[in-house]
């Protein structure tokens, strides 16, 4: 996944579109490029790395133009080199593109069967070849884009420019976000809202296959088949303050701190002395809940973890049937949906592909209806969901998930409780259960507290290469959450076992060399926990152990650490225990000197499958 | 878990005990050792290691005796040294002992404070201490032993001796398997009846809670109540013969040769022209399955996969949702279970104690009944199941499992044709699903000729300490049990993800020195795969393709293999796709110089939780 900017103006658009790559760095920084229309010349600057690398070399030497494109990259199609960089420019015709475009080997043969040569490994270089060629046959550059966009197989957005055409820049969006924006005298376009806001805050957010022209003056909005098409108008509420890291040292790490503050903003107004409040999933959402006999949660990375902690609690306390699936295989398959079953889609961005794909796919399956829990109130996930719950975890800006996973938690916790509640729970064990969840920002307050121990504990990992990550029931996705965060930004290979499976298998890799991390609340099953980490410790492996503060532990392993955390309660404790997880990797990851908010291979959300 | 041998006889022994354990092996291999009574005497050895060790210190000192105990350990509480090996001696009580005492702390605070030293870290020395504190208030033996397992928590198998009563042996058990073999004019306990198919082919089953007396001449069984209760006596159907590597250099290279056969003999008289015979299930099994509306499948490890197939397979065919859970999860929480769904439980010993567990767990849950596939006719899992479909395999003896894999998956399709069937697929796809079905021996047969080339590529493993394992779809479970086999013999840490989810976190691993191993069959979704390979490529990771013959690919990749395997279809192509990451996995062990037969820390089969 990748991020567009285009624009037409009365002004210089160069510095327009470098300020708005920066806002969409959050979906890629392997390289960035943009080009310009000069006159009837294309003035085209790219480089490997992150946009500040390609302003360095637009800003030694700057060039004019009011008709550009640009472009911030997430690799998918060879390396992240200069020659992979957008925009690619084939004759007359330069682009930009997000996503894969699935048929272009025989169509980038079909070229080079006629004489064309090509400069990159890229699909999007095949594209901006076949537009080139339509226009040699006599057609203007929207026709042209047209008639090549019916042919290709994939995702993609694009923006296009042809120096035929000096005056307007054509966009095309199918499966991978593009928006419009509106501006007084200059238009734009952008893959979100926010790369924009600077300029203005009138946005057209453009449907499947829609193709757009826009110049100064104008935004017209096709069809497939040519044919004008009506688009509204919003304006967004975003605002243009720029995100601040303020006394932080990485946007994780003051994420991992806004926690308390994020979960009380989700849980706000939405939960009482008495109970979850009505309808707070929408119009007519409780009515539509008290038919539900099942639920199916898809989602993707983190928010999938967000959603097996969810099948754990909603089969405890509704005693409804949950069946969580990642995104990409639950889209290409068949699965079978009983009558009357919920579909969640939990999603950060509400933009993430595959999860987006399967909503859609989930249209024709016959479930009962949709609910999207996400963090973007414009996403198309949250604009096409029956029902929604909206976490408000602010904009989260690295890489590595954290306040959007336990804000996700927390609506899924409001989800699970009014579901038990229509399905009968006792009346005190809701009424406990509503407490404890109010109590979980405090408790997550508690638990940031022992930032210094796991700084010290985070020592203990800057030479490993490997580690495991234990938990049991609903710590399991935990462990899975924790070694996903270790992975991600630390780059050490950490893995997750729900503790019973360790004896099949994994603990042939337990030696001295293999941390084991272990999440272990209180409850019926820490004896069994002990038991596993006995395997453990008897194979000469460290132990790292998150422990309830209620639950015995016969004192410090021999070898590693038991750390004390306040879980608050078994319902709100896979939140609470999350929060020492998080610490853990951000320390891990700056003493190993890692990119910490642009963690190498990576981008914050995945609008490509 | 660990193996336990008893004898009662005229003759010495030893040389009995020794022959026993080293049939045991596959329950555990971190020390052993054995306990014999010489006159009023108690002789012990112990040795760290495998029995052999044990054996040629016994040879280099024999004794005599005709009432021993023996035992090969895997380590749960302590160290695998020699001061925790079994038998543990506290007065003049011996005993061996399989499981894990969990109230052994408490029990062990209170006999020191009384005084008592203890020598190891192990909770049988506290079972040890107890019972012969029991004798010194006047019980017998047998008594004793009654008393102190009464307050046992946990699961346990022991065998016990006492110098003061030199002609007989209790043992008792709960939740790990003991069995008496009867002989003439002798008698023994022994862990499973391999470890004792040498001395005697009758063999007593006991139940959970027995306690049985073996002497010479007499074999008696008492409820935890101390009342004598009947059991009977079966004729074993093993064989004596030893089982032999034959031309093969490990086991598991034998075994892995041997899946053409073993999946032929798992089919036979299973399937024919007209589809699945009837009744395959064991009686009335045909009317059980045509009542069944859900399936929830529970195992463990390589079983554990072997259940994810059948899951992708049953949706797609039979179209009843199905969820499959590992069962040390399963057993713990109050999963939900829906009216008419079948209970199935894979397991290949057929005694894991998870897998057990669950079992007897899901008779209060309200299943419509149970089905065990499992590869031991006379195993707990079996004998309690409604239904029992079982895997004609052979004795497995390589801990890493394969052909137990295969024949599962074997038994599995079975189940989802007969399901599938029932529930009205088209005749013609039925009929050509049971065709392919049946050729799997051959297609598995044509896998294997890949050895050479894949012997070759095992060669790049040899420096790497990580790898990854991506595939899509049903392909999925088999990434998975590849990850899970370079694990458990190469001590390489591998990890399987759908490939959709690469870039949700785990892409963060991938360098040049982070291999990636796909399956690529061909189908609708080689395309998405390819996409998703092209983020790798784009890292500089080594690319390991296993891809169908039939699947267009793009040549080598720049850095890596493509291998072609003919899958022979779309049905099975899990179970052919998972042969040559099998013979992967040994030759990399083999090039690594591991004990590829028993590597470090497992086990075969886990009958402790």
């Amino acid at each position: 996944m990748c991020g567009i900017v285009a624009a037409v103006a009365q002004r210089d658009v160069a510095p327009l579109l470098i300020a708005g790559l920066k806002e969409l760095e959050y979906r890629g920084y392997d390289s960035a490029g943009l080009a310009v229309l000069e006159g009837n010349q294309v003035r085209r600057i790219r480089a490997k790395g992150k946009v500040r690398e390609m302003e360095s070399l637009y800003q030694a030497d700057p060039f004019p133009g009011g008709t550009g494109i640009a472009h911030t990259r997430w690799a998918t199609h060879g390396m992240p080199n200069e020659a992979n960089a957008h925009p690619h420019v084939a004759g007359r015709v330069a682009i930009v593109h997000n996503g894969i475009i699935e048929n272009y080997a025989p169509l980038r043969e079909a070229l080079q069967a006629r004489g064309h040569v090509f400069t990159s490994e890229t699909d999007t270089e095949v594209m901006a070849a076949l537009i080139d060629a339509r226009i040699d046959t006599g057609l203007g550059l929207r026709e042209a884009v047209l008639a090549v966009v019916r042919e290709l197989e994939g995702a993609y957005a694009i923006a296009v420019i042809s120096r035929d055409e000096p005056d307007c820049v054509i966009g095309a969006r199918r499966g991978a976000p593009l928006l419009v924006g509106v501006g007084i005298g200059e238009n734009f376009l952008g893959s979100d809202a926010q790369a924009l806001i600077q300029v203005t805050n009138k946005m057209i957010y453009l449907d499947e296959d829609d193709v757009v022209e826009i110049t100064r003056e104008r935004v017209q909005v096709f069809g497939l088949d040519g044919r004008p098409v009506e688009r509204e108008t919003h304006e967004s509420e975003l605002s243009a303050d720029a995100v601040e890291r303020g006394e932080y040292r990485h946007y994780m790490q003051k994420e991992i701190f806004e926690q308390p503050r994020a979960v009380a903003d989700t849980l706000e107004s939405r939960i009482g002395p008495h109970g979850v409040l009505p309808n707070i999933f929408g119009v007519g959402g409780d009515e539509l809940l008290a038919k539900v006999r099942g639920v199916h949660i898809i989602a993707c990375g983190t928010s999938y973890h967000a959603g097996l902690v969810a099948k754990y609690w909603i089969e405890e306390y509704a005693r409804l049937p949950v069946a969580v699936e990642v995104a990409s295989e639950y889209r290409y398959r068949e699965a079978v949906v009983p009558a009357d079953t919920l579909f969640v889609a939990i999603s950060q961005s509400g933009e993430t592909a595959d999860t987006l794909a399967a909503m859609r796919e989930s249209r024709r399956r016959g479930y009962l209806g949709t609910l999207a829990i996400c963090n973007v109130p414009e996403s198309s996930v949250v604009r096409e969901a029956d029902l929604k719950l909206m976490t408000r975890a602010g904009p989260e800006i690295g890489v590595a998930s954290t306040k959007a996973f336990t804000t996700q938690l927390a609506a899924l916790a409001l989800l699970t409780l009014r579901l038990a509640h229509e399905r009968g729970l006792d009346e005190t064990r809701y009424l406990a259960l509503c407490e404890q969840l109010q109590s979980l920002p405090r408790m997550i307050e508690q638990a940031l507290q022992l930032e210094p121990e796991i700084q010290a504990l985070a020592e203990h990992f800057i030479p490993r290469h490997h580690a495991l990550f234990l938990g049991r029931g609903v710590q399991f996705p935990v462990a899975l959450e924790g070694s996903l965060k270790l992975k991600e930004i630390s780059y050490i290979h950490a893995e997750a076992y729900p503790a019973g499976e360790l004896k099949h298998g994994p603990l042939a890799l337990v030696d001295e060399d293999m941390p084991v991390v272990a999440v272990a609340p209180n409850g019926p099953l820490l004896d069994k926990l002990k038991s596993n980490l006995q395997e453990v410790r008897a194979r000469g492996g460290e132990l790292i152990v998150f422990a309830d503060k209620a639950a015995p532990m016969d004192g410090n392993p021999s070898r590693g650490s038991v750390l004390r955390v306040d879980a608050g309660g078994e319902f709100i404790a896979p939140a609470v225990f999350t929060v020492p997880l998080q610490l853990l990797s951000y320390h891990v990851a700056v003493l190993r000197g890692t990119d910490v908010d642009q963690p190498r291979n990576l981008a914050k959300s995945v609008t490509v499958e």
